[in-house]
């Protein structure tokens, strides 16, 4: 059988596994280090392929040292910085642990979990509950109020949330999405219907599970971070799709592709876990009042996962209003999602937008078709303050860098085609 | 002052009084003859321009005499059409009394009616609960199962509801509207996430009004009728916002349009509240199985009050989605927001198109340039059975007739132009 028809093949398949897997929520787990493989209770996880500490960013610095805070291994965040950068504690990618974060990142042991599955092959992908926007632990924000936050996520949001998933008996987070891209979201910057969709299956069995006056608080900070609570079930229902798409001989196919604020990297369906990588992007885009490119931290965070699948960036035009919020204009939306179709070995089946008259997302990069083209994936994104302690200060778009693509390639070439 | 000057002055005078009002659900009142004006135990109000008994379509006779069982006044159907032709009971155009309803736009005097206000102007509008789709009593349909649902409407959906109205304040429809446009909805077939979002803002105070198992219930029948539940407040929210444009010399735009079934008329603001009428047109749309264009009343309902005031038809770029409810493509649907900029007298500061970025909704429509043109509001509707007892059998769209607004033009002529 000749090359090609073998990649074809073995990207079709790709596609086919894909497409068949169903993420369900079906748990929260309280205690991180309880479920994510290869934890231990001094592993940190980080957004993006693996980083040291000295070579790590601002805000995912400064995040690491209030998590230390948070976990009770350090008394204040300069006890933090010093434990983090004694060597005690590990740090690894969340990718290489079935475990993805939106910007920074951060999975600490003692952080609640969102447990996705797929019914089917029994398959897991988890992600910590999100924090909302602003100054917040995964854009590196810090303070009184970032802490108590997340200590009521863990003593009361998480704790409550599992009882209603529980009872539920578990929530469709793909017909979620696939329904909120056609109510103007695309699943990673704009979340807002699919948080509204959530709130709509989880409502009942909240009430159910805890009091009401517990269930109205959780219910009113879940809508009022409406914008992006939903992320953090989007990305990790991204993650368990993208990974059924691994290990594929021949297949050309991104299964990963995430950054760190220094590198951004990629993982390759044939290529095992190998991460290749490029130093990570300037993000253009809308800032909010006070901030500008200058105090910008470069490219961050998992949610890239969800370009992988054929949302967010390469959804855009399902999501005109989004525009307001990373920039550029409606038309330019659909034409990016356009040209995403010309790197993609194939249209999703689930996630369809109305605007192209319900044509599939496109699904599927091919290292391939990026250097052929010269076309390399769009990301949206949130934009981290450079320096910790500060958090989101804007939105915007950026294209992922064609050397790791070109890098993969080689490596694709070397192993299969020699 | 020339005549053209004056006319421009006072359309754009309805334009600004249009846009001041802010439509709040504060009440649910549970007997509407207790509020709406001018109704009796023995009124039954109509969707559409006045119209008598015998020239009455199918579904608006057979919801008449449905509501009659509803009412007590007759044991069952056929006692309702007896007792509907005999003249005792009073018939009129829902318009006429501050009230809009979908469809047939039934309004019985011991039915629940929504209570939207303008906390400036006090001005009110009214509208009953929607029904959800299908056999529904507003189509014309009729069975034990449509009155053993508006029983439960009565009993336990409406006066829950109102519990939690009153405790919240009451809540802004127009804000909901303005960003459920930016969600997919076009505020008249699809209020998907109009529901939603009221749902967003009714739910605390929903399970804290009632019991649990009840608000369950209620949150469940809103969820299931998450398409069509939140007409029923966008209409009267529409309504309240077009009365403001009533009654201003010289002013030519339509502040009611609507059609019961036979005829479809209009409303223009400088000529008080005469009807123009023409005969109701044929709504080409989707059928659902089984049925076809030989099975379909004529168009029928209220609801056009919402291209009035810039939304439904007339803010289809919002929502390429309902193409595959109402038919058609998404560019189409595109194209026809952008004929209803021609023929309206302005653009809404409330309600913008993310894909046109973030134009304001065409406000205002101007008999002048609709003659001028030969271009008629575009509507997309519901589409009833033509008999009796059945419901909805489709949706779909078709063009207002240009005839009466011709005749409006030349009353127009005759009062201010002689």
């Amino acid at each position: 059988m000749d090359i090609k028809k073998k990649i074809t093949d073995a990207n079709t398949e790709a596609l086919f596994r894909m497409e068949k897997i169903r993420p369900i929520l079906v748990d929260i787990e309280l205690e991180a280090y309880n479920i994510i493989p290869r934890m231990t209770k001094k592993t940190i996880l980080h957004a993006g392929p693996p980083i040291k500490w000295d070579s790590m960013s601002g805000p995912l610095k400064g995040a690491i040292a209030g998590i230390l805070v948070y976990e009770g291994l350090a008394h204040d965040l300069k006890e933090g910085y010093t434990l983090a950068a004694s060597g005690e504690i590990e740090f690894d990618s969340n990718h290489d642990h079935d475990t993805v974060g939106p910007m920074t990142g951060i999975t600490a042991p003692h952080q609640p979990v969102f447990v996705l599955e797929d019914p089917e092959t029994k398959k897991k992908a988890f992600c910590t509950i999100n924090e909302g926007r602003g100054k917040v632990l995964r854009f590196g924000g810090w303070g009184k109020d970032v802490l108590d936050r997340l200590i009521w996520m863990k003593e009361v949001l998480a704790p409550s949330l599992k009882k209603a998933i529980k009872l539920s008996g578990g929530i469709d987070i793909k017909a979620i999405i696939a329904e909120s891209l056609h109510m103007g979201d695309e699943g990673h910057n704009r979340n807002r219907s699919g948080t509204y969709l959530f709130l709509s299956e989880i409502v009942p069995y909240l009430y159910n599970s805890v009091e009401n006056e517990i269930a109205k608080d959780i219910f009113t900070f879940i809508k009022e971070n409406a914008d992006i609570f939903h992320l953090n079930l989007s990305m990790p229902h991204s993650k368990l799709i993208a990974d059924a798409a691994r290990d594929i001989d021949y297949c050309s196919l991104v299964v990963a592709m995430a950054r760190n604020g220094t590198d951004i990297g990629i993982q390759v369906s044939g290529l095992g876990r190998k991460w290749f990588t490029s130093p990570a992007t300037m993000v253009e885009g809308l800032y909010f009042p006070g901030y500008s490119e200058k105090d910008a931290c470069l490219d961050l965070g998992d949610s890239t996962i969800s370009e992988v699948i054929g949302i967010g960036g390469f959804s855009m035009a399902s999501s005109p209003a989004i525009v307001s919020f990373v920039g550029g204009s409606a038309n330019e939306a659909v034409s990016r999602t356009r040209r995403m179709y010309e790197i993609t070995a194939g249209t999703s089946g689930t996630y369809t937008i109305p605007f192209l008259n319900f044509k599939g997302a496109p699904l599927g990069i091919d290292i391939r078709k990026v250097i052929e083209l010269n076309e390399t994936p769009l990301i949206n994104t949130g934009i981290a303050h450079k320096d910790a302690g500060i958090g989101q200060i804007g939105a915007g778009l950026t294209a992922a860098p064609v050397q790791m693509f070109q890098e993969a390639l080689r490596s694709f070439g070397k192993k299969y085609l020699i």
